[in-house]
Parts: C-alpha cells; structure tokens; sequence
C-alpha cells in the first residue's frame, strides 16, 4: 500500500512536533496543578503560562478569561449551559453538532447558497420579543465558510443577547480577535491546530463570567471542576503558537487544485464566500461520497464526506443541503489539510481523484448503455 | 536542592512509561475514531481496544459498559448528572469534592471514627420514603479507607436506588469487581493509576444506560460528545494494564514507615479500618499542615495536606472533622506512594519528618518557657 497521504486535518490535526516536545516535558515533570509543593507549583507555572498566551493568540488580552475544557465540545457544552438565563436560542443551519444537536428547541436562522449566515433572517429572528442566546460559528467545519461573526455581534447585543461562537475550525487558520469579533463567549479546540485531542478552552467576555457545567471541586476559578491536563494544556499552547495564524488566503497549491477540478466541473462548495484556508469541499454531480471515499482510501488517502460521524457511516451533509444544494448533499468530499501538507499533497489528491472519477464515469457509462 | 522525592501520588501520579509509549504510539498514528478512513479505523480500534482492556480489569465484562470522560471528576459529573430521576441525593461525608460540591442539597450520610461510612446511618437514611440517589467511594482520597460498597448496594438497591461508586482513589490499588460490588456506575481516572491527565471514565450496569451530561455529536455511543481522546486513552489502559492491581496489604516499608512514626505517638487517621496501600495519613499534636508541609517542600519532598487543593492554600480535612477529630484536621499530613516509590523513599520520608518535627518539638519548647 502506498504511503498514506493525510488530508483531514479538519477532522483532526496530527499532534504538531512542538505540542509533542511541550506535552513530553509536562508530563514527565509531573504535578497536580493544585499541590502546594514544588511540583505542584510548577505545574500551575505551567497552567498558567498557556492560558496566558492563549487568551493572547486570540486578541483577548484584558477581556476575555479563559476556563479550559476537555475539548471544543465541551467548551460549546458550557457556552450552551448559559442559555438558560435567555429567552430563546437561535442557531445558525451551519452550526457543528456539538451545538445543532445539543439544543432540542432552538430556531434555525438559515445559511445563504454562499454558505454564509442569512443576518437579514437573523435580524428577523432576532425582532421577535425577549433576549437571546445565539451561537454563530466563525467557521465552518464543512465549507470552511467565514461568517460575519462582529456584525452579527452588534445585531445580538441590541437585543440585550449573549453571542457565543465556534471559532474551533478558525483557529490557526486566520487571525482571531476576540475583542474585535464581540463576542460573549468563544470556543477552541486543540487538536484541530495539531495541539493533541483531549484539550480546549472557553473564552468569555469577563463582563459576565460562565456559570460552570462542570462543578465540585474548584479549579479554574470554579468554572470547570476536575484536575487540569497540564500536559495537554501545554501542547495546545505550543500548537498554536507553532501555527502561522493570520494567513488570509488559500494556499497556492490549494487554488491550482481548485483550479484543476473545476475545469472538470467539479462544484467547489463556498466558493464565493470567504474561507479558512486548508478546507477545500467538493462535489461532483452523482459520484457519491461513500464511493469517493472509498477510492481515495484504497489509494491511501485520508479525507471525508464532511464532519466525522461517529457512527462510521457516512451521512448526507446537512449543511450542503442548508446551502440550498440537497441534491450534492451526499456527493460531497472535503479535503483539507494543515501543518503536514505541501503542494505535492494536493496535487497527489488531485491526480488520485481524478482519475478515480474518470473510472467512475467509464463504468457509469457502460451501466447507463 | 535535594532531588525532589515525589511523594503524591493520590494526587497525581506520574505518567507512566508504558502510558508513555501508548500515547506516543497512538498519537502519532493520528486519526479522528470518528473517520472512516483507514486512520480513523485505526483510531477507532485502539479506543475500542482500550474499552475493552479497561471493561475486563474491573470486572465489568458482560454486565458493564464503559463511556469515556475527561477524567474522575467528569464521570462523577455524568453519574450525578443520573440523580435528577431519583427522589433524593444521599451521600458519605467523605465523598471527593467533585461529589460532595456538586450537589447542594444531598444528605450526608456520616463516617465512623475508623474513616469509613456509617451503614447503620445510612441505612436510616434510606427507610425515608422515596427512591435513592447515593453516592459512595470505594476509598477515600485522604484516608485510604475502603468502604462496604457491596454491602451499602444491597441496601439500595432494596429501596430501588441507584448506588454511585467513585472508584479513583481505588484504582489500581486493589482489586476492583464491578459486578461483586453491585455499583450502578462507577468512576475511574487515568492520571491517578499513572495513565495521565485528562481521561477517565465511567462504568454502568448496562441494565441502566445513564442519560448524557455532554450532547450534540454522537461519539461514545451517544453517551458523551466530542471526539475521543485516542492517545490519552490508549494511555489509560497501559497504565492500568502495568498496575498490580489486587495487592491487598500495605507494603512492609509503609507498614515499618507506620510503625515507627507510631513510635513517636503519631496518629494514623483510619488505621483501624481496612485501607488501599499506598496512601499514609498522619496527624501529629499540635504541628500544623501548613508547616508540615513547608518544612517537607524545602526539603524536596512533595507531600499533602489531604487533597489537593484548588485554591493553592492549606485547608482543614473536612475528612478528618468527619471521622469525629476536628482537632487534627488542621494537622495531618498524607503521604502517597505508587509506581515511583521505594521502600528508600519511605525511609527517607520518615527520615525529614522525624527530624522537622524534632526541631518543631524544640522551637515550640522554648515559645513555651
């Protein structure tokens, strides 16, 4: 078999050599972050030295805090926890599951055929009486569409609502100011930047600090109970500074990629929106994704049909339907890339899909004969 | 500075080398389980795998299964998180925070002066009317002392409750049987057995699958959203998998440590009960923690005062007050040995103390004349 060809870093990112070399280091010092004792103190030097650079890297110095999670599902978790004190939840149709599953009465505000949040239809949502929690992810996990995350802000903080966003795919991938953006609350996660699974963090205006899902003992100023994973901690701090962050537009190789298949007629989903850059989703009218899939995994070639479902299956993609194209829902591929990708790896996923699909249209021809 | 002597086990233990080299392995392999692609198979078979190893060590094969969490006190979390369909909330007065903060009108069911809970008590507890929620640990954090968990699950189980037992503190320290102690669920964390921070999970009597605490996205069978932490758990099952579990007695060099502080009149807080190796809680007249544990930290060696304590400060056991000698819940100290620890190292432990307290004896003589 030959070598595999990694490209669904939006799925998960491999752990970055400098979150290995931190995480090694943490862990092999040891320490409970909460023990008075020399090894407890320099695991909470440590702690706190990565929140610091944290809240730094995402332009939250002087009003955001940070509260780590296990993850960005738990920092979306604990974001959700507070909608309890609004009125109703909006949501946009983009929304990752974490947050789209975990509400059963929320309002869907729509996405455009961009891929972007529909504001008017927020705004229309939003006239409707009592204050809001909204969440509006900064980037989609799909698409890797942008949403105008600081407009949306403006429009939510009129009507006295919290805005939580889902800056999980963003992170690493463009420049985020949290301060900028407006936000009331932001979440990331570790192992999407290659700092290791198992790690994230909750952002929040300290205007109104979080009421804590996680409760019991007092860590994290009592926002999330339960001993911190310094190790962890440390590796996701040493991913993202190891990420060439502020990067605003898609990659040379990327765009000859893109180029190349929609001279075949491939549909590049988002196109003309803004987006990360590493996030490439396409579709091609009637090849499937499952069979998609499973050429590019018998030429050794990890990507996906969208997010990673854990069921194993691959299910339809329920924002390319929102985007209005239900009839591409389930012929979608995402291919995306991170900090082990170069431009031979595009063009090998280019040349391996291509000639995949012309197979594909030989034998569908013949079965259309 | 002396080389440091890590004697905190029950707080934290070190990551052990076989969790070392799970991790790494499983890390560099990368993969999201929730890909279909052949890395996220393998991703998928490790979780499995460890599912499987970690579901046999505690003898829950057949009857348990196994969800996992970010750690103890998140297991604790999603069990509590059970209670809301059952009348009332009882609880040990030596429950772990992460138990004992988290829910605010629990009744408490008080200890014995031997450290472990009182079953007449709570057996007075459970003739009030309704079903019960109840919460026990198999040992305490601070103590060591084990708890009749098979005994106290016959009692609640004839009132149609559900019996939680927070197993960390146990772990790897003695055997663990799922099935023979009768526990509804049951909570385990890496990083006290060595496995590293950041995982843990909960057991439950699949009779009786527990309601999630974190939703949206499927993974854990529905039971716990957000993607797996592979690594971290690979790491959890060779850890455990490397403990000599079932190890049922002190061993000698603690049992001589004992003695010979014994010898100088300290008290050892549940002696007379049963207790898991590895953890000695002393209490001397009138030396108080915080000054305890100065004198042991500038000698290099990290010991506690009880739990590790979020707020960094030296607080009084709440353990100790409970097992009816508040006069020394200011005063004791917890020595914890595990995969690290030399018969040398409880030497040289009672070595420093012996000779803090010496000085102590002298100093607080002359404040005396």
């Amino acid at each position: 078999m030959a070598d595999i060809l990694y490209l669904d870093h939006a799925a998960t990112s491999p752990l970055r050599p400098e979150a290995r070399d931190a995480f090694l280091r943490t862990a092999d010092l040891g320490g409970n972050a909460s023990s008075v004792h020399s090894l407890g103190r320099k695991a909470k030097l440590t702690l706190e030295e990565a929140r610091s650079d944290i809240v730094s890297a995402v332009g939250a110095v002087g009003i955001g805090g940070l509260v780590f999670t296990s993850g960005g599902t738990e920092a979306n978790a604990l974001a959700l926890h507070q909608a309890q004190n609004y009125d109703h939840v909006l949501m946009s149709a983009g929304e990752h599951d974490s947050i789209y599953g975990a509400v059963s009465d929320a309002n869907i505000v729509p996405l455009k055929a961009t891929g972007d949040v529909d504001l008017v239809a927020l705004e229309a949502w939003l006239a409707k009486p009592g204050r809001p929690f909204v969440a509006l992810m900064l980037a989609n996990n799909e698409t890797g569409v942008i949403n105008a995350v600081a407009m949306a802000a403006v429009l939510v903080h009129a009507k006295g609502g919290w805005l939580h966003v889902d800056a999980v795919q963003a992170l690493g991938k463009i420049h985020i100011d949290f301060a900028a953006l407006g936000a009331d609350s932001l979440s990331l996660s570790a192992h999407k930047v290659g700092g290791g699974q198992g790690t994230g963090a909750l952002i929040y205006n300290r205007d109104h600090t979080p009421k804590a899902l996680i409760t019991g003992s007092g860590q994290e100023l009592g926002l999330r109970a339960g001993t911190e994973n310094i190790a962890g901690i440390a590796a996701f701090a040493a991913a993202l500074k190891a990420c060439h962050g502020g990067a605003d537009a898609l990659s040379s190789a990327q765009k000859s990629t893109e180029s190349a298949l929609k001279a075949l007629g491939v549909t590049i989903l988002g196109e003309e929106a803004a987006r990360v850059p590493g996030i490439l989703y396409i579709a091609q009218a009637d090849w499937a994704s499952n069979l998609q899939l499973i050429h590019m995994d018998m030429a050794g070639i990890c990507v996906s049909s969208g997010s990673a479902c854990s069921s194993g299956k691959v299910k339809a993609s329920r924002v390319v339907a929102a985007m209005g194209r239900p009839d591409l829902a389930d012929k979608v591929l995402r291919i995306s890339g991170g900090w082990t990708t170069t431009a031979e790896d595009w063009q090998r996923f280019y040349d391996v899909w291509s000639k995949g699909y012309e197979v594909y249209l030989k034998r569908h021809a013949k079965e259309l004969v």
